[in-house]
């Protein structure tokens, strides 16, 4: 049950995905360095180009590399994903073609030829100087426009019809990042946020994790499939969703309801705080409630994508009669 | 009530933690750095030493360093844990003082004298290449000798007293780690581990994660708080568990249990494969069941410890009437 209802609603919810197609190029066509083969199919090594000299290759300006098959192939079959460049070696060079070959044909016509790499010349492509765990492929990408929650919200109004009936509609899950600047814990969290059908990250533009190609290999394709809203002000994001009928459960160590809690609210956003300072004082204020997890009280907390993913799993309980 | 009932049952079922307190200094003694300063108060900055240099210090051979406040408070306060030498800054310098001062008198003198550091010096102290969050603090440790297997199950065994009778016992929880080598994902399932009041982890000696620093720094202190058990065989241990009325549930996406089954068994082990190729055949093949995380079918799978962190809530509503 709790896939396939989470998995309608994602798609439903998200129409993010395909409204931005027709300028899902226009930074690589700005830029100097974009390459497109729009005539040919993609990815025969026949016609592939090579990346030369010893060195790893460099991301674009304002741009970065994704690396890793998941993340890569995500990257990939996004439409609002701009690539740069592609780069394969010998070995993953069969299922980057097998991936290509099953992408829509105009999508298809918009990737850069793939460049033949030498597997080492990929180990230092990270920023985190850590050899990435690259699988023989990575792309060189530039981020995606982060939707905005005007839209957003509007979108939902107009799924829900103009009687905004709520009744024994899907869930609506919302995840709220309250200054999260750790790249590993925000991918990680978007991998959870994606497993359970979560319709969009919202976190500001400042004090927050960026996208990188850390968070993009922790997020093992999340970061391509779950939309995550930038705003300037995360409390007045909290008025507008409790304007569109959503409770907004902040989680914290002190909080009076247990996390088994979330699991009876149809249009729920869950708030998650910093490691060590947890919630800001003015974003706990506006919640409506404080959900806890209950842990041994001589621990640590938990580490917050654990904790998001414990609170996921309990808001997916959510069954259309348990208020009646 | 949970959070209660797991420390109770953590501390009583973990009777290692003192068992080799006589032979904690062993290593430290041999070693021809070790340094020892019984007779002295430690950490008052006017008897402090001062590593010198500019470069970054050297772990000792055989051992790593532990990086972070609650990482090295932990190793600190565990008798069991060998510490080499101690480095920390001088903002630094109050907390650690506090930290060793609430020690008791037999730790504080096998504790050597804080070195006095560069915060520059310990940014590169850790294994990865990755600059080291250390929050001033350092130390240079052995790792952990890990408690045997048989014996944690005789003192379980005692702890229940002759007729094993387990009615109204508080809940048992041990953690099966089938080959996990990734040191961070190790040390969030050891933090969650720790917040939930598990007994102790289990893992093999070979194909699996060393103690390092990563693991410690993630980990978050719970590495010198939860016993991690190596053993020779994987298969073999479950059976023994087995023999000692432990449920053990292995965590995979095609299991036919919902994991919300786990609450119900007073005595569990959980067992998590690896990333990507999850459990092992025969690991699989011991289980006496497979419980599954419903999440939509479309996304890829959990992070590991992510997942462990949902069995181990989905376990923690455990009542011990559940099944009456």
């Amino acid at each position: 049950m709790a896939p396939k209802s989470a998995k309608k609603q994602h798609s439903a919810k998200n129409p993010h995905r395909n409204r931005q197609k027709p300028n899902a190029n226009r930074g690589a066509a700005a830029d100097p360095n974009g390459r497109h083969n729009p005539a040919k199919r993609p990815a025969q090594s026949g016609n592939m180009g090579h990346a030369g000299g010893k060195t790893a290759p460099k991301p674009p300006q304002n741009g970065y590399f994704i690396w890793g098959r998941h993340a890569v192939f995500a990257a990939l079959a996004n439409p609002d994903r701009r690539i740069q460049q592609l780069y394969i070696t010998n070995d993953s060079n069969d299922a980057l073609t097998a991936v290509i070959t099953d992408l829509p044909e105009q999508r298809q016509a918009e990737l850069p030829t793939p460049q033949l790499i030498d597997r080492s010349r990929l180990d230092h492509i990270g920023d985190a100087g850590e050899k990435a765990v690259h699988q023989g492929i990575a792309a060189a990408v530039w981020p995606l426009d982060p939707p905005h929650l005007d839209d957003f919200l509007a979108d939902l109004a107009i799924h829900l019809g103009p009687d905004n009936n709520q009744e024994h509609a899907e869930p609506v899950r919302l995840l709220l990042l309250d200054q999260l600047s750790d790249p590993r814990n925000v991918g990680a969290i978007m991998r959870s946020a994606r497993a359970f059908g979560v319709a969009a990250l919202i976190t500001t533009f400042r004090n927050a994790a960026e996208e990188n190609g850390v968070l993009a290999r922790t997020a093992s394709g999340a970061l391509d499939h779950v939309p995550l809203i930038r705003v300037v002000n995360l409390a007045r994001a909290i008025e507008q969703l409790q304007d569109h009928g959503f409770l907004v459960a902040g989680l914290a160590g002190e909080g009076d309801v247990e996390v088994s809690a979330l699991g009876t609210h149809q249009r729920l956003a869950i708030m998650l705080g910093a490691e060590g300072s947890g919630l800001r004082r003015l974003s706990r204020d506006h919640c409506d409630m404080l959900v806890r997890i209950n842990i041994n009280e001589d621990a640590e907390s938990l580490n917050v994508s654990n904790a998001a993913a414990i609170a996921l799993y309990a808001a997916s309980l959510y069954k259309p009669d348990a208020n009646k």
